[in-house]
């Protein structure tokens, strides 16, 4: 089967060999910036498929010499950002800074397909609004605000062929070396997720019926129906989007992010707790050293090395347990703002200590107290404190990026941490429910009785992880500062627009 | 960089030149069915890797000659859907309908970690519920109140391995050979989409608060957000979930579904509508080719011959103008429970009819009146119908599968379109608002001025396509009625559950 592909892009037509000033080639695109000359205008023309632009060069003679009022009203239409096709023949650059331009003769070869307007683009550079840095670059609260016209900004472009590349390293690693199926997991659920009432209602009419029939939520995550597909599919991810009513306003936190999610069914050494660092080191290894060699990588030398090291390293990435964690940081007061408290959670200028100050380096952090976490992660054996088999991964920077547990497999401890985390009724008034009949489908279940029903019926030692997208893209593209720029349409709250 | 990978799957063992005696091989699974003899007991085990299984062979004795009562009592709990953990050795099997065989020997080679009770389990064979079918295979409506454990029926399984296949093809076609940016478009919107007032509202509380400032929408389709990351980054896609609140309980259907849409730029004849024709039809050739050489289709030889048809006819798919389909399905009356009228949609029976029946084939039909269509379709030059440049690919027992156009890129003809379906007011009152001011960003803008904005700064011609993902599955994996069996947990209007 022959395919027919799509006109090259300037990516294409940039890779070596691909002048031919024989054929005549087209290319659609914005321009990025104009050089005016005498007898010659230059245009750097991109058309989004590299970062690097094609500059097209138009011989139009002397002004006023020959030159038709067309073509000088053409001319004066090629300004930023204005929309143009252009046809040329692709030759050898003479000039510095690229190999190969697009020589443009005549008034055919350039249309102007949509005007831009200096005087009202809100990209125009030095634009002199009081949002605007001195220097002429926007800054990213003005281009927040512009969300639409925000990815045709070099910095998120680039942050967009960053996402595209770092998700087809880790589908890669997942579906060609490991055997995993790629699952669509529902963003409608009948759940509270892990209760901690911060996700969206949905389906609830302005007269409080109900479309779905009874309160539907969107996901904040997708690992309970993930289990539900581990158990008939054996190895299975998804990466889908969750959302989280989330009122905090910081860096790391927005309303809807994409989540990869990953579940697998084995014993040990595979799926215990150890087995899931290794595969969640391995993965990410995997994928930064894809990154690294994308050409996609623009970290200054120091970033850079970080994450060279944590690639490429011999040693495997530090393991602690929650316990060692706390008394690590304890070591290190008065720094931090929370005290480091043996039963709480780990705060986040904890975690980025850990990583970025302590180890220099991701850090699998694991054993957490078992009321800092949630239901469905699998008792420890009891030893001072009752802990479960679950793992954080810290890395600099950013702080938590993976969280991750073998899950609960044994109904009974299971159903025991639901009823302590209030999300079913304590028996004996419920156990006899039988969700299997099939005489009473429609009754009001318990929501989370379809989850202890996995375990119910056939359950098998399980584990997996999820992990943040954005907070991933935080972490390779070292320059972003706030997760706002991880993502081309970011939803916060108070977010006004598109 | 050396990738340590889990324990091989079911699916790797099968593979030819697995078997080895001399290595201890455990999996983790399910018995799918159980066969007891004398001296031997049988189990067919799965994890979920392929539809097959590995059949387990525990040579244990006759019961009760030196059968000890734990090894009984082991045997006892190996029922239709345990689960469990098995430790044996793989070897070339001697009976029939299997190449190997895992030899299981003595009590600490079969681990039963979950139970499954045969009086409770509702997928239970041979089950007695007025919902099953009288075969004991149980009902499609039976198994939608099992959506949990659905999952691990040989139907479905098969289905989500179709999913997955089908989405690394149309993205290994999309990225590998198309040059396409894979981007994540928000679900969260500040546009109620195409007006037609079916989409879910989010973030509004319980006073009537809305949490994003302003009222919010799920998106029906990621289409008007994907040309503004065409206008940035070339040619994008995204495979997403989409929702709308569907009234309509027909078998075609869901409140959530996934989208592929695909956004491009550029001239004739690439992004024209005949080149979105080619381009869709290449698309879906490949992806056909791919998954019947994935050994997944299950087609009966007729319907086979359909989809080999479709993937590897010498003819291109027929392409008619809506005026033809008008006068071929005047024609074909009095068939119709609605009378096919110039002017009008196209029906469900229409769309079936004339691919199913009379091309027999997939047809695009182009060229609809704009009156039928949304507003962001490119107006043709006038004829005597104001028609657009569009198109939908109606197939064989689905119907409409794709949906696509050129976008109108023209700003004064967009803008007149947009007045006249009612979702900007007409000028001259708001034409002087002007989006681009950072000076009061938060003015209550309409909220589809941001699209406005994008033919405003340097509109480029370009065009796209929508893919239902779940009609798609629908039309290759043959068997399958209801479009609620070809998605794992769908979500429909009164639907139950988890």
């Amino acid at each position: 089967m022959v395919v027919r592909r799509l006109p090259k892009t300037i990516k294409q037509l940039l890779e070596p060999g691909s002048s031919s000033a024989a054929a005549l080639t087209s290319i659609t695109g914005h321009v990025r910036s104009i050089r005016r000359q005498k007898r010659c205008t230059f245009a750097l023309i991109e058309d989004g498929s590299t970062s690097k632009g094609l500059q097209a060069v138009f011989k139009h003679g002397v002004r006023g010499e020959g030159t038709s009022t067309a073509m000088v009203e053409k001319l004066r239409q090629l300004t930023f950002g204005a929309g143009v096709i252009v046809s040329g023949r692709l030759v050898e650059s003479t000039g510095p800074g690229q190999d190969v331009e697009l020589v443009v003769e005549g008034l055919d070869g350039v249309e102007v397909v949509g005007r831009c307007d200096p005087d009202t683009y809100p990209l125009q550079p030095h634009h002199s609004g009081a949002s605007s840095s001195s220097s002429g670059k926007h800054s990213a609260e003005y281009l927040r605000e512009h969300l639409h016209l925000r990815l045709r900004t070099p910095g998120i472009q680039h942050t967009m062929r960053l996402r595209a590349k770092v998700k087809e390293a880790l589908e890669g690693y997942l579906t060609g070396e490991q055997e995993f199926v790629y699952v669509h997991t529902p963003v409608i659920t009948g759940i509270d997720a892990e209760g901690g009432g911060e996700s969206f209602r949905v389906g609830k009419g302005e007269e409080g019926e109900e479309f779905f029939g009874r309160p539907a939520h969107l996901t904040v995550s997708s690992q309970l129906h993930l289990e539900a597909f581990q158990a008939a599919l054996g190895r299975v991810y998804t990466l889908a989007p969750c959302f989280r009513a989330e009122r905090s306003m910081t860096g790391r936190h927005l309303a809807e992010f994409w989540m990869l999610e990953c579940e697998w069914g084995g014993e040990s050494p595979s799926c215990d707790l150890h087995g899931l660092c290794t595969f969640v080191e391995d993965m990410l290894r995997y994928t930064i050293a894809r990154f690294l060699h994308s050409g996609l990588s623009v970290s200054p030398p120091d970033a850079d090395n970080e994450l060279h090291r944590a690639a490429f390293s011999q040693k495997p990435w530090p393991r602690i347990t929650y316990i060692e964690a706390i008394h690590i940081l304890q070591q290190a007061q008065p720094l931090f703002t929370y005290p480091p408290t043996l039963g709480h959670s780990l705060q986040s200028e904890h975690e980025k200590y850990l990583a970025e100050v302590h180890f220099k380096s991701p850090v699998f952090v694991m054993d957490y107290p078992r009321g800092v976490k949630p239901f469905y992660m699998r008792v420890n054996p009891r030893t001072d404190m009752e802990t479960v088999a679950c793992f954080d991964l810290l890395v600099p920077r950013v702080g938590e990026l993976v969280g991750g547990s073998v899950r609960e497999e044994r109904y009974g401890v299971l159903r025991s941490s639901m009823v302590d985390a209030g999300l079913i009724p304590s028996p004996p008034e419920t156990e006899i429910i039988d969700s299997s009949s099939p005489h009473s489908p429609k009754k009001p279940l318990n929501p989370y009785e379809w989850y202890l029903d996995l375990r119910r019926h056939g359950s098998v030692p399980h584990g997996g992880f999820g992990m943040g997208f954005e907070r991933l893209i935080l972490w390779l593209g070292v320059g972003i500062a706030n997760i706002r720029e991880s993502v081309g349409m970011p939803r916060w709250k108070g977010w006004m627009g598109m």
